[in-house]
């Protein structure tokens, strides 16, 4: 199973790198849980609960917090 | 769906880092649940709960920490 | 709504910083839920909840932890 | 009880650090419950919760966060 | 309030530093709920309830990640 | 109480910076529950939930974290 598309943590932008943020996290649930309908069987239920949202959320945080250091914060890029 | 406002973590002051670090959890938050009326069905419950409320300020916790990083911790702007 | 008292993380002490984590805790609570009636309802509730006050408490480990990377740990300081 | 397969925190490439962080996550839960007879029972109940889900997405990113860094975020690779 | 002892975060060894971690953890705590019958009372409740522990574990995990950054992580000490 | 085995953080390898992240979790419970017959009355209900293992292996990655860094990631080890 592809955990890290493009087997890299280098991202052009800030955007990109919260998008391989989400993308990581998702990845690593179907790690733990690869059968897909199971997942499918517990998203309502969790897309619609905060609490449940914001764990998610505080995954992505610490998810892009690792690709942010590994792009230097994008900080050379053009603004 | 833009999930970094102006695509950079750079920003002039703390005060800016900290709402950048407010807005990017909200959206990562609406790229897991993009459904509006959704978050909105939740957010009554969510915003008057404390434990939920205390979960969310660990999230822009966390993202802060990442954006404070990026610049350096804002050590060389004029107090 | 002012997030970072004085729009620096600079503090002369760790004691100065770690006031500032909990006022930067408090504050994203109040940028989340800005109505100050329903923080004062929920206060009661969450101030008697051992659990929320650990949650509580380890927001503001996390921000301090940024707080103390920006001042080198006030390492130079006369002890 | 073998923590760390291989006895290193390098790897490869960024996909290969993310196999070691699942790795290491569940082998610190078999030193805590060394019963695996136990842990079989939990699984079907953890794997089939979004919350316990998210829980154990988290400490794969906490554990990645430290294997990126080992490897400084594999920046030198080939992409 | 007193929230860092001695007002540093600099430790002669681990251990002291592990020490300082737990107190700083306990007072964050008396800052956020000031009353410390209302603390007394809720103690045992707290004490005798596992993820509670654990909780509060992992605060003191994060404190001391703070204070042995701070000490350079008292390399240079002789073994 | 000793809270870090050998009053340090260095150890020879990943596996025995793990062993030691383990220990430290461990009697940092030890010391904010002193009494060892509560802590053995609480052990069967935790170690038999999925969550409370959970959050025992996250606070085992964040102690780990600290170690892993204190030893430049036992980059020069022999492999």
């Amino acid at each position: 199973m592809e955990l890290v598309p493009g087997n890299t943590l280098i991202t052009a932008t800030p955007q990109e790198g919260r998008e391989l943020a989400i993308t990581m996290a998702r990845k690593s649930i179907g790690a733990i849980q690869p059968d897909a309908d199971v997942r499918a069987t517990l998203r309502p239920g969790y897309a619609t609960n905060a609490e449940a949202l914001t764990m998610a959320g505080h995954v992505v945080a610490v998810e892009f917090a690792t690709i942010a250091a590994a792009n230097n914060y994008w900080r050379g890029q053009p603004s």
